[in-house]
């Protein structure tokens, strides 16, 4: 390949270009998506997000890169590929944000992060000229995305790759409902530990609770008393505790536990907490 | 170490070497390969194919390296490391094909693949220099393969890795059997959506089906009728469907859904279709 | 950033940082990390050694720490978060050995590996200049670790980190028992495939050994007679065998079979061997 363009020049000098797909790591799906941007862009730098997200969940997957995708140096072109869709009308889009690109499928997957970070340009990947010669109806990731990516990552203007457009499709965490001394939420995460993420921003309450002070746990018929700290350690072994975690987001956390496991939460569930003022 | 071959050119400015392995991604095995390749040739891009293979299973090993190597630049090092028989009279061997490197046991790993790519020597990997100073009897991945591949990819002549050889173990797939309009396949991968895999190559039915008819699928006593389609979103969610897959099998799929728990097949079990020309 | 420091010299010219969590491959964390180590320090390789050790077991990830950093490069930087006491007194450590450097919490995960290659010089990590600008109390593997394994790889001198410590968390291996004829030792990791990795070192009996030679194995009230075998395929399929594993310890082994299951042992469990000088 001629490769005409020079590396995709947003402060980086080796451009990096990240993956999270639904994939899994055993089967040769991933493998191929990286040969394929190494084909193009030798230079790039891959990175996983995970391969593990639960099979066509998008929303898990637009979570997972939300909470990843701000880490990573500016310039950094973001790839997910969650995708039942695949081969039908939607469109492969490629979003260009304040400090990133995203490249994906319009379902979603990518509009919680692109629009934390500032949507500047969105465009429809149709340039023939970024897809594999030979594009398949079951496997974009590696027929599209990846080379997408990899030219974009080259310096391939964005402007070139299709139309632009205005609308996307958009998937929304709920917002939670605070109303007097009660916040109604819903688990939108659990972690491999069982760790609880909440759609509860910490900014949201952190103004009417204290570190230290019990917050009351309303979940599934069952009502629970958790102290509020900042971290782990700070309740006895096993015991629940209610976290501001590393996401910005509230978090039912059991030191050295799964709080999963012991509330018999999940995702999707829905809580409320009362707090005091 | 003494680095005085320059970087392997065939096309490559930094050499890449893949791993594809059953070693799993808990044990520290992967990563000693990985030390030993960087502490040969730092300017490796290693990239992991696979590390979670079914134990032993040679045969899946060569399907899943077979499906990814292509993808991957010429000059590419690709290492398989399924190696039940570690340490006794199997050899080690490298081969140059038209456009890579494989090495590994002498097992039939590497066999599919290379063929497909066009074999142009065989090497048995003898020569001291290319291997760790203590050679283990059950680790040849960290103590062989890898120190192999990594003087490979600094430009180490094959030549100078061990005697040449003709004749090499050999993994094949069933060949399908097809008679008037019965095609008796088998299925060989099951991947980690469900999605069967079968050793009928669409390039062998092509002309003979049309997309939108009814495949009739006979399998263990049963029977049931699958439309052919491109995508899985042409049929209803949940519904099965039969797909050129990307890698050019044959596969019966659902959308949305698991077709290998649907049809409660799995890998080795025979099928059959009737196709109407 | 101002990367005001030359890439860390001690033999590499990109630096190599390794990972090891407990974190999963699917929760963001590891990526997060990833993407600061980028951030500050875009020429690193970063490498994987596992992230599935299992939730808060130090002594596992001391011991896969050990037995796969020595095959790194020397100058190469590994970072080990297995951290339940993240946010609380631990104190976050980087140790300079003779050829590495490790960073992560002082609990006892870097000791092992650290020690044996020997300790040179510890630091507490204080200086706020390595961390992210906010500092978490859950997650000091993206807001300190990371950072400072990443600075470190730029050149950052360890003395500055913080102030020196001489005495830091220990995890051990039981040392095993031996007398006459008696050997009392302990499994101390089983890995994927079954093998059960006991911490009797080679080198404490193989001049009392001879390979082909039956050692009596006693366990939970059970007695077997396995051979001692170089290599798995020197016993019959689905034999049990006994090897001198490639990381140095007795490793009990079923040929392509899993001993662990074979025998009903696992992590912890004591076992004895008989050998006759």
């Amino acid at each position: 390949m001629n490769n005409i363009y020079k590396p995709y020049k947003r402060g980086l000098k080796k451009p990096i270009v990240t993956l999270t797909t639904d994939f899994g790591n055993k089967d040769p799906y991933v493998a191929c998506m990286k040969g394929v941007i190494l084909s193009i862009c030798p230079e790039a730098t891959i990175i996983d997000i995970t391969h593990d997200i639960s099979k066509f969940d998008i929303e898990e997957a637009a979570y997972i890169l939300y909470r990843a995708y701000s880490f990573f140096p500016p310039g950094t072109i973001h790839v997910c590929v969650v995708d039942p869709g695949v081969g039908t009308e939607r469109k492969p889009i490629a979003i260009k944000t304040r400090r990133y690109i995203f490249v994906g499928p319009d379902n979603g997957v990518l509009t919680i992060a692109a629009e934390d970070d500032g949507i500047e340009d969105i465009r429809v990947i149709e340039s023939r000229y970024v897809m594999l010669s030979e594009v398949s109806y079951t496997f974009h990731g590696r027929d599209i995305f990846a080379p997408a990516a990899a030219w974009i990552a080259l310096g391939y203007p964005l402007e070139m790759l299709g139309r632009s457009i205005d609308r996307i499709d958009v998937v929304k965490f709920d917002k939670p409902q605070i109303s007097g001394g009660k916040v109604i939420g819903r688990i939108i995460y659990v972690d491999s530990y069982g760790n609880l993420v909440t759609n509860i921003k910490w900014d949201l309450i952190k103004d009417r609770v204290t570190f230290g002070e019990k917050v009351r746990l309303y979940y599934m018929g069952n009502e629970v008393s958790i102290p509020l700290s900042r971290s782990y350690g700070e309740v006895p072994l096993g015991e629940l505790v209610l976290i501001p975690g590393s996401g910005g987001f509230m978090e039912i956390s059991v030191n050295m536990g799964n709080a999963s496991e012991k509330l018999g939460l999940k995702k999707g569930d829905q809580i409320y907490m009362e707090i005091n003022r």
